[in-house]
């Protein structure tokens, strides 16, 4: 047992040091390495498996909206990031620059993709001809360099991996209308798999992405008190159309400006659900986006059947769930610790006296709930589980939101907020950019979203006393 | 009818010009455009679908044996690029060099990854410290890059899309038995998802890998009888373990080098299946890999009922195939023409007068025939004529690749062969690298592997009149 504790005492407590905490579980837990490129990661099997799990799901639900999948270019020609003009402004200043293919200098240096909207301009300006052309649905899994001075594992690296949709349509109004439906998407994903609940709202214009209209944003509150931007969504109006060229002709012959979208979800995921569901024992998976859901752990295994049961448990579950059995020669405990680190939902021990008596201990991560249930009801119960698990996790992490979102009238007491209690907070605001910057020098809070469900919590802006016309959600952010 | 026609004659004939019947394909089957990167592709929907079923099949395969997925950097530091020397020379001349992040020089520049042996290793220098971390079983899916001079897509383009399998093992005999499999692995694959027969071999130490001790290969004859490599996979034995200090203590807690592999394959196989397969009036597609294997063209669709019915077949099918409704406004000629392009396998016709008779009309792409089927029957006739297409489709190409694979004795016949006859040649070898290089020279042909069936065809050396040890396939390639 001295074992199993070093194990855990590896790992410094959330409440001594937050971010001290994720490092140690996102290395002990298996999930990232440092690697000798400064601020780019390895993603291990264990994290990989996780993202992994991600695509897959988020994948089937862009299918099924008409989504298809392409793959463009890893590099950009210089000239064609500078078309447009605010774009160019926002990435510019950290792409990777490529200057030399093989021994020869290029005539034009290339960046590694940032973003590829400039990439699927280029492509749209060749492709859309007709208005039987559109929409265009496309999405790309891959992986953008952003040349960030400060890194951290999954939250913000040099290198991640994400998809990016890229869509274009004959109207505003569709493409308004997909902004919204992949941000809607993006909302249910993070609550129903990740069992995550996010605040829906748009962006602020300081906020907004480099050449948006409008950017949407889904913004989810980590243990910790801090926000994370976990998914964006973009309406480009006809701004990339008409510094690209990207024209169509209508139903009446006449040449019209494509509307577009873009929309994205990164490995930042990753660090959303490890500082939403994880505790001082390390990473708590929610079932629907767990690689294992289920690990069996035999007990006293060298005795005769002990092993046979498990691998028997194991091919009755695996009709329901993702299960393993952990066989290796380390200790019960050694192997609790472990899989608890790895945040696996449920753990099934099964020892001579179980076999006997006809049943197994059943143990889930998040509470350590143990309960004993019969070998022959042993599919059942584990379904169960991980279902009420699933349900209980997003109650949870909804919960503890609702504790931490504050509402702030004045000025003095929005600061008093920030300064001691971490999480959201609730204000008006009258719209201008001074004061969000203001509001940023003084509390180092930024704005989150304006979100879609609005409530008037006064006449007035919070920070300039002038009428306020928007409630936006602050607060400090990853 | 003429506009029928129109599709089908934008593509040069194979044996007028098979590299502008390549071409043609690939364009009109809409599987890539080109970029405004030379040399690199722009993957479209019909092409990254076919890569999707590809990734997924393998993906499969790979996790049976019980390989792991992770994501290493797409940067590799010159230093440690160069650190196993033979890699260095192979790989430098033809890498992207980044040299800028965001507006400062780098200290050190970087390559992005033509291959990842060096992470890999640098990696595993840091993770193996015991037995008991091996072996380490690891596989990217990822895209590389390599500056080459001329490309054509899939075959050959600055990036490509691929996946690297990386292990470690304790003994040279697991390290040799692991590339062994894999290479089996991919030829079955080939074999039975593909429809396409390779030969399987070993690489002479001229056309090895950089830094590998052995390098094995599938070789499969495409329709104008030059070779592709497809797929390859590479013993290391300790060079690199050497080369990084991969150590790990054995169960005597001595000392020891691991031994270690790694195995590729591309989206270069979409190049492969087209040569293989495709015809004069486009691309077709072997069913197991089609991401539509069906698809539904009703004719006079606007009359009552004829709609309705397709979409009813379409449910019944959807059960037991990837299967398309085609409900466009363009006649049944041009959509014919199309799906013919595209290479889906099976076509359902249903019209007014099939539904009254109860039946509709099955055209299987590879042949051309034609089969009246009973409705009631459609979803046996269906699986049944996709398993006959994928078996006859294999027993053709291997016939082909039979056909086209010749044994030369002496030189004379050797070169006239190679001068004549499209395909394989097998002769017998001496092993040394000058006869090779002369008939490189003389023919070029290029050794493409020294099969694992060896046969022998004479006691002498085809070129030199030496004694010779191997039997070779020769080949002009791709």
């Amino acid at each position: 047992m001295a074992q199993d504790k070093k194990l855990v005492e590896a790992i410094t407590s959330m409440e001594v040091d937050f971010a001290q905490w994720y490092t140690d579980v996102v290395k002990k837990a298996e999930l990232i390495d440092y690697s000798s490129v400064k601020g780019c990661m390895i993603i291990k099997p264990a994290g990989y498996a996780i993202w992994e799990n991600i695509q897959k799901e988020l994948d089937a639900r862009f299918k099924e909206t008409g989504v298809e999948n392409v793959y463009m270019p890893m590099f950009i020609p210089e000239s064609l990031l500078q078309k447009e003009k605010d774009h160019v402004e926002g990435f510019a200043p950290e792409v990777a620059w490529v200057t030399h293919g093989g021994l020869e200098p290029l005539q034009e240096r290339m960046c590694v993709r940032p973003t590829s909207e400039t990439l699927f301009c280029d492509f749209y300006a060749n492709e859309i001809e007709s208005h039987r052309d559109l929409p265009k649905l496309y999405n790309q899994w891959c992986s953008v360099v952003r040349w960030e001075k400060t890194t951290r594992p999954f939250l913000r690296s040099r290198e991640f991996l994400w998809q990016e949709g890229h869509t274009a349509h004959a109207t505003a109004e569709e493409a308004e209308e997909r902004t919204v439906q992949m941000l809607n998407l993006y909302a249910d994903f993070c609550e129903n798999v990740l069992a995550m609940p996010v605040v829906k709202g748009r962006k602020t214009d300081k906020e907004k992405f480099a050449g948006a209209e409008a950017t949407y944003t889904i913004e989810a509150l980590m243990h910790d008190g801090k926000a994370l931007q976990s998914g964006t969504s973009h309406n480009f109006g006809d701004g990339f159309a008409k510094a690209f060229g990207i024209q169509y002709t209508d139903k009446e012959n006449k040449l019209q400006y494509v509307h577009q979208t873009s929309w994205g979800m990164t490995t930042r995921l990753i660090g959303a659900i490890i500082m939403v569901h994880g505790d001082d024992s390390g990473l708590v998976l929610p079932p629907r986006i767990a690689p294992t859901q289920v690990v069996i752990v035999p007990i006293q295994q060298k005795k005769e059947g002990v092993l046979d049961k498990a691998y028997e448990l194991a091919g009755i579950l695996k009709t329901g769930c993702r299960v393993k059995v952990d066989d290796s020669d380390k200790s019960p405990g050694w192997k609790f610790s472990e899989h608890e680190m790895r945040g696996i939902p449920v753990r099934v021990e099964i020892g001579p006296k179980d076999i006997e008596a006809g049943q197994c201990v059943l143990v889930r991560r998040d509470t350590r709930e143990k309960m004993v249930v019969a070998l022959s009801e042993i599919n059942e119960k584990v379904t169960e589980l991980l279902n009420t698990m699933q349900v209980e996790m997003l109650e949870r992490a909804r919960a503890h939101r609702e504790e931490h979102t504050y509402d702030a009238v004045s000025y003095d007491e929005f600061k008093d907020i920030v300064a001691n209690k971490p999480g959201f907070v609730r204000a008006m605001w009258c719209e201008d950019e001074a004061c969000e910057l203001k509001i940023k020098e003084d509390t180092q809070a930024t704005s989150r979203c304006m979100p879609f469900e609005q409530k008037k919590l006064a006449d007035t802006c919070v920070c300039c006393g002038k009428p306020a016309t928007k409630m936006v959600y602050w607060g400090k952010a990853y």
